[in-house]
């Protein structure tokens, strides 16, 4: 690499300091030694140093950081949301970095990962396991409806955003009820938001008079989950004609099932996801879906973070709960008459 | 939050110092004068501080981490080449944070964005726009085929891991040739690998005495600019019989227009994709691809990374262009001899 301009590394070797030290004297910091602020200064004029952006961040109190924690980079659903909390956050000059749950590292959990970025906030985006939350944590703000130790605080409702779960699967269910069908089978996942969605799914079948159908044991929200299940649901129950399936990813390994199946889709079978990702916006898989409405869910949990970050709580309060809308596309319609 | 461990923040706090400074006097360093050591120390023993997990990852020099820049969260390639890395890296104490163009923030660039974390470590797995890298760049790697200005320094072929796009390119469009089409269109998108792709189904078309279709202008890399360009390839060339897409998300668009046009896959018009994504792997969409060995190009990019990292160069050497494979599944097959 070219060496042309000095760096904070050549500084501190030149004065035979730490960069650390280098940062403290480049802030004027009283606490460092008369001697070795000499040797750094000294050091600065020798080279020639001019601490460039990289430099004068690492140097900064602040480094205007926000990590995010996902669950699964697989899993698409996040993509509008972390689009969203850019777009609010990055004018103001922050940078986002993402951590999943799977690339976080076995050896430790994902707070403590970030943790170690020094971010100034945090988005928890991911169910977490922990039974606590570090005593050192920075403002954070929940966004979806997740399994996570704030939802113990007194503070959960101000910490959390996320859309009503509860009522989008409600219409989920609903909408295929009125399609006129009986026997909807339900894919649930193992999360927060997919056990909300589930207990919605169940009463509102009962509400009803229609028997839930569903798996007995949540499993991942992935695509291999959603083929392997709806696979076992149709082999069991041959009566199926709708699926809502817990999310998008899920929705789609059920479409794939129905093509294993050969059934056609939705003539034979109705398909109804939760997400409205760009998948289920695609021309091809063209799916009928819950809007999280992920983009507001994003941009409401930026808000959040920003007022938690600014002393002066110059931003403005945001809802906390927001509204799902169905999205009627190519994979439901009414039930074969014959 | 429960305040019940004291944190490095209290302590600094207690102190009237900076984080930074208690973090010198937690190593041990010289530099701090005696006077804001023995403030630091008594703070410490006053509040009966001790350095936790995440505390002593603050206060310490590594914090081992490894930073993966890549261009999009919505084009599904990068999953297993994360995954790879995770798995070679993780048991190693690293642990990844990954950040895409999109949301680095459009005041900086990801590079400098990437430095802001202080990582260990980079691993550019996108097309960097920058003229030249920071003099401050810690060890990094080159995953995949990238535009960046380090194809420029001598180090280059000791910097990158990719899997041969020429060749994978080849196998693909002699793929569609073999099975008897010869109105053969690809989609070529503006990346490193997809310029390299292009140059490659050019080159075969024209050596099997066959004429290239292709849009003029190479666009970004998602499902809408692969749709797009697909209904507008299909409306000036009826003849098209096979389309060879950048990668699977611009297939994922192809196959939507197939669809929108009432095309039959693989019977009116057969699809062939670059990048072996779970999506294509799924059975719905069930693409036929090449597959570039992104968890070997991972696998590798991470060792040499870790020799780079290593000053005892303990890990073993890599092969730096990866063979890749065609998959042959349900999107490609003969055209209709009608």
């Amino acid at each position: 690499m070219s060496r042309a301009r000095p760096t904070i590394y050549d500084v501190a070797k030149e004065a035979g300091v730490s960069k650390s030290l280098v940062s403290l004297v480049l802030r004027n910091s009283p606490s460092v030694s008369a001697r070795s602020t000499k040797a750094v200064n000294d050091a600065i004029n020798k080279l020639g140093y001019q601490p460039n952006r990289a430099a004068s961040d690492l140097a900064a109190k602040h480094r205007n950081l926000i990590a995010v924690l996902i669950d699964d980079y697989s899993n698409p659903w996040f993509i509008d949301m972390l689009q969203a909390l850019s777009e609010v956050l990055t004018p103001q000059g922050y940078r986002l970095s993402v951590i999943d749950s799977l690339t976080a590292g076995s050896d430790t959990d994902p707070i403590t990962h970030a943790l170690t970025m020094r971010p100034d906030g945090i988005i928890i985006a991911q169910d977490i396991a922990e039974k606590s939350l570090p005593d050192n944590m920075p403002p954070f703000v929940v966004a979806g409806t997740r399994f996570t130790p704030v939802d113990t605080a007194s503070s959960s409702s101000k910490r959390a955003v996320s859309n009503d779960d509860f009522l989008g699967a409600k219409i989920a269910t609903e909408h295929l009820i009125s399609l006129g069908h009986t026997d909807i089978a339900h894919i649930n996942v193992h999360s927060g938001a997919g056990q909300k969605r589930l207990a919605s799914y169940v009463s509102t079948m009962r509400d009803n008079g229609l028997q839930p159908i569903l798996n007995e044991t949540p499993g991942p929200a992935t695509e291999r989950f959603g083929y392997d299940t709806a696979m076992e649901l149709l082999e069991e129950n041959p009566g199926i004609t709708a699926i809502f399936a817990s999310n998008d990813i899920t929705a789609i390994g059920v479409l794939g099932a129905a093509r294993t199946r050969g059934l056609h889709v939705p003539r034979e079978l109705s398909v109804v996801g939760y997400d409205n990702t760009p998948l289920a916006q695609s021309r091809l898989i063209d799916l009928t879906t819950i809007d999280d409405n992920s983009i507001g869910v994003g941009r409401n949990a930026a808000l959040l973070l920003l007022n938690k970050l600014d002393a002066n709580n110059t931003f403005a309060d945001v809802d906390h709960t927001l509204v799902p809308q169905l999205i009627i596309r190519g994979t439901s319609a009414k039930p074969r008459s014959d």
